[in-house]
């Protein structure tokens, strides 16, 4: 495994191995839901917004319970060659699912759903333009308007918080890693994910935990110290990011 | 029927009855598609982006003609409560199949298909707020986006003007018109919409030419004089799209 | 725009441009339905029954108001090829659905409906046989079975008429007009619908007042003289149509 | 088992156990369709086309043999209460499913495919009107359909017979049997239909072969000289099925 | 009709022609279900099993009945080639819905529903393995599992036998008869199903009274004599199964 | 973290924290599949079929490749209560779709496509009984099915090896490790994994290389620590599956 800033690597995009994209998020994107958040990854761009409606899926009934749930989408024209419409093919293809179901996996994580009460919310990811990593994109701008929306609740007194604390505990953020030309490298843009070795989605706290890890070896097998490596980056990643959250919701 | 400007007479949004709501249009809004509008009437904003393909539908082949064609969706959060994703649902309902089939119709209007040969293009209009005349919106963005795309294949060479004319003829925009509170009014918004006796929506050509015509009486029916004052409005007001559409174009 | 009666100017069936195809209305078609008519517009046959229910959909639960309805099929070989069966495809296509609103709507526009009370009619509008005009058939026929339905009601005590009056009010009908061969003609057939320019679907009541107005530049745009040409035409169509109806129902 | 004409017993229609309804075959039904059917057994009305397409299945493609296929509907309000139209739906229930299979293979039973050549002939059979046995009506009224839609065929010259014959061979006719109340009887209507112990669907050719035999004990179990008394009234009813096609042919 | 045993005729497998396949019932086969059952008529393996459910459907909920359903699958590659997987396609094919019905039908023919209370029982037929005759084999095994669901629910005391007796009357089993090479044979494997004149599905009960009859010519059509000497034989095989049924549950 | 056999820990099946459930293979399990396996990790039973098609996916005609993928199913009562079948619900849920994804991309992993040549192998994993680990199962077992599938090629002379090398290279299996009650463990049933903090899928190959990699944090999210015991013990367990695919393979 070469070192991270061996003379003869680059990136396609010029970065350093351990170097995020620009992140750039833009709350109050769109003014009807509670939580709208337009959040970019350099050229990936997903808007995500936090709908709150007063009803729990049928199995929460009666429980007290919240819920919280995730929907991805990606407009047809959000990738180089246009995908058909998912709705007019007349249904959500295996990857949107698999990734919706990361989504509000990794949310629910950071949720008290007892203090939410029973209400459900939303949230919709809908990539306007992908360049890569927008699963983990849409994680980390969803949490924003996840919490834009609970505040919104607060605010209008329909939740109480406890001890100054709301329903959110923490932080989450996601970001990709990877193994590119043997080097492990940060938050993969298209050019290097469709051209890399290994490719790792990580969703982490604020405290440094895991919530999800999902690697994948594209081409060769990856070992547990090129694991330990891109564990590693992955967590300097989130650190990052949750500063950059915390900024835009103090902002 | 009230003279529009009737001492009494007001819109919500305080505009006069002939009055558009403020139209954005924003070019190369996104990077992939061959052409790509952000238009905004008001509040309401709509990315249409027009994708380029080398391959016609099974009725065309072989024709040596292009296709022009649309699809639209909207945001489950563009409105005001959340509405089920339709690719969740497992279909297009019945409103968007009968938008996405004006779009296209509209748009074909003003497109030479003998001259664009063996194309499909392909409209997608995906709303990404909603505050009335969505589909409206979205043709008077097509058309610009369209516009783009076709541009993008004369500067590749892949068409080649005739008599300095591209495959595009004239411009197409539309408006909404309705009776509201009596009074006709141009480009009617969510609140408008949502009170009025009469909507209809008019595409028209950049000649004055009706190209759509599309009337509902939602409460009372309406007479000849009040279909000629509406189509009356409707003129002025494409006409000043046309004009927005150009100055964009233009930039 | 050549003035109609032209000397040069032939409808491919011989009729003026003025002229309706022959129309016959045939009530109790079949026995089960509380309306059952069978409408022929010439050689255009749609069956259109009356369906009372005792349940509205969800969004009128508990407001004490009914809901009228419409369903539209076309037998698979009503047409010159045979067309795929919808049931078997798997969905209603986009023209069924956008025809089918229409029909709802357009007689929801004649029905008190608070005095209908908490019940569902659907007119189910099935073509056996087109030749042009099947959603103006429909919608003209559909009238019939809904005041019979109605009228059964009020027969079987369920509904109390006020005043001496049902909750149908007035009477609806519809026509198409269109410019064939630059002369505004009233109700194509399949031969002058395939070929005409423009082509507008006008549905009125009784009183005069447009109810729906959609109409499509097939060809060439048309201009504001030529749409008041034409909807002059629909005016005097649903006149003679609504005298039909009435004979038919006083039958 | 009771000797039919037992003094205590009686149709609901009067019929005596061996009568069948009141049968009308109406050819030439709708214009459009190579053979067109409109089939009474008493109150069931099913219409009937036959539609000739120069093509096959994949399976059969380049086999140098035809296809011959069936499609069975009813429309919503055919019914006593309105039934989901399947289309709507968004798919055909086991019901429809089952009968258009059997309608299918029934009719193969009497088609000369390496005679016919590459065509597919498609039985559209759909209820207008249902009182019971519409499956044995639709195989009846099929049968003529297809004669008249063969016949076209060899009219224009693109079936040749052979020896004076063309690919159909023999007459296939099919009837309902039934234990009503204890005694054998044919050709149920529906009010029999949902009040007996044993339902039979016979289809025979004319030569008195069984084709299709599905019986269903609906209360008690059937035994084998029931089963006998059964087929040796569906025998009589065929046959009598026959001459009314033949007629019906002729006339 | 060559007289069964004719010297010259064989069946592709050496068996006589009343001679079934070996069957093997394997119950408790998964640990799960209340009943669940392994059964084989020779290579054709179907895997029942019971789920008992306290629910009933809607159209029974409120009436103190109970409810006894199945359900039919074929594992891809249960065939020589490979099938497409139903829930991929997105719906279940004719065939399995038919089959389906059979089975439902057949064994709500063995239960009393009154007795069986507000419950639903699921049948879940899957073949494992197919060599002709899945149906038979499902119905004949399912009735095993179904009886194990029963005794189930006696056992803990939630339906209390009635004079020693529980809700399952009798016993049903089911078996197929042909024509093969003009000899009427039992029990049809693949080679035979596929090459035989006439196919017949028989459900029969433990009195020897008929459930449900279901034959087709597959090439010829079938007289009089043959289906008697056709349903003699099921008679026979239906008597063998109901023993070795009786075995399996007293093992 | 406890120490792994720390005194007061124990699991629900009495196993050490690194012992895998007794693993059973049993080849040829069905008869028409090229390759057929029942593989049993414990109570979790899955049959997993090869199946081999001279032909491969629209993206890769005509490129000298052949394609690996997998479909995966659970039988309704496969679980302790019963599922909906996806065949009758008319889709395959976001679980069903996104294990049948990692299962398709772990055994494509150890193919060589180009020398598989232009045919698909389609792994079908259908679950007769489930106890956890269903997917890990899969997995181990496919791998199994599908080297039997590759002899049966190289043994019909279809596929020649090179240098003694068929186109599968080396082995895949893959097991679940966990959190459970605070102690990394290997391969969950459903009593730990309902119940654990945090569960995790291991694809790895037979050289100790990571194929796939999916840990989620079900209760508290873990961290690089526990991350790497539980990489740890999954090593282990693999190591230990590959023998008993080889015993299987050689038996």
């Amino acid at each position: 495994m070469p070192a991270a800033g061996t003379s003869d690597f680059s990136r396609p995009s010029g970065r350093t191995p351990a170097q995020l994209r620009e992140v750039r998020i833009e709350r109050n994107f769109t003014r009807h839901a509670e939580g709208s958040v337009l959040i970019s990854f350099g050229d990936t761009r997903v808007l995500c917004t936090a709908s709150v409606e007063n009803r729990v899926p049928g199995f929460l009934r009666g429980k007290g319970e919240g819920w919280v749930t995730a929907e991805y989408g990606m407009l047809p024209r959000a990738t180089n060659t246009r995908n058909d419409r998912e709705a007019a093919r007349g249904k959500q293809g295996g990857r949107t699912l698999e990734i919706q179901r990361l989504i509000g996996r990794s949310l629910r994580a950071c949720v008290d759903r007892k203090m939410l009460g029973e209400r459900t919310i939303t949230l919709d990811c809908d990539v306007l333009q992908a360049d890569g990593g927008t699963r983990t994109a849409a994680i980390t701008g969803a949490y924003v308007a996840l919490v834009d929306a609970i505040n919104w609740l607060v605010a209008r007194g329909e939740i109480k918080p406890k001890g100054g604390r709301t329903p959110v505990f923490g932080a989450v953020a996601a970001v990709s890693v990877g193994i590119y030309r043997g080097v492990p490298v940060l938050d993969l843009d298209y050019a290097e994910d469709s051209d890399c070795d290994t490719d790792m989605n990580v969703v982490m706290n604020d405290g440094g935990g895991f919530i999800e890890l999902q690697g994948t070896a594209e081409g060769h097998s990856f070992r547990a110290e090129e694991l330990a490596a891109m564990t590693a980056l992955a967590e300097r990643g989130v650190a990052e990011l949750v500063d950059i959250q915390r900024a835009a919701l103090a902002g």
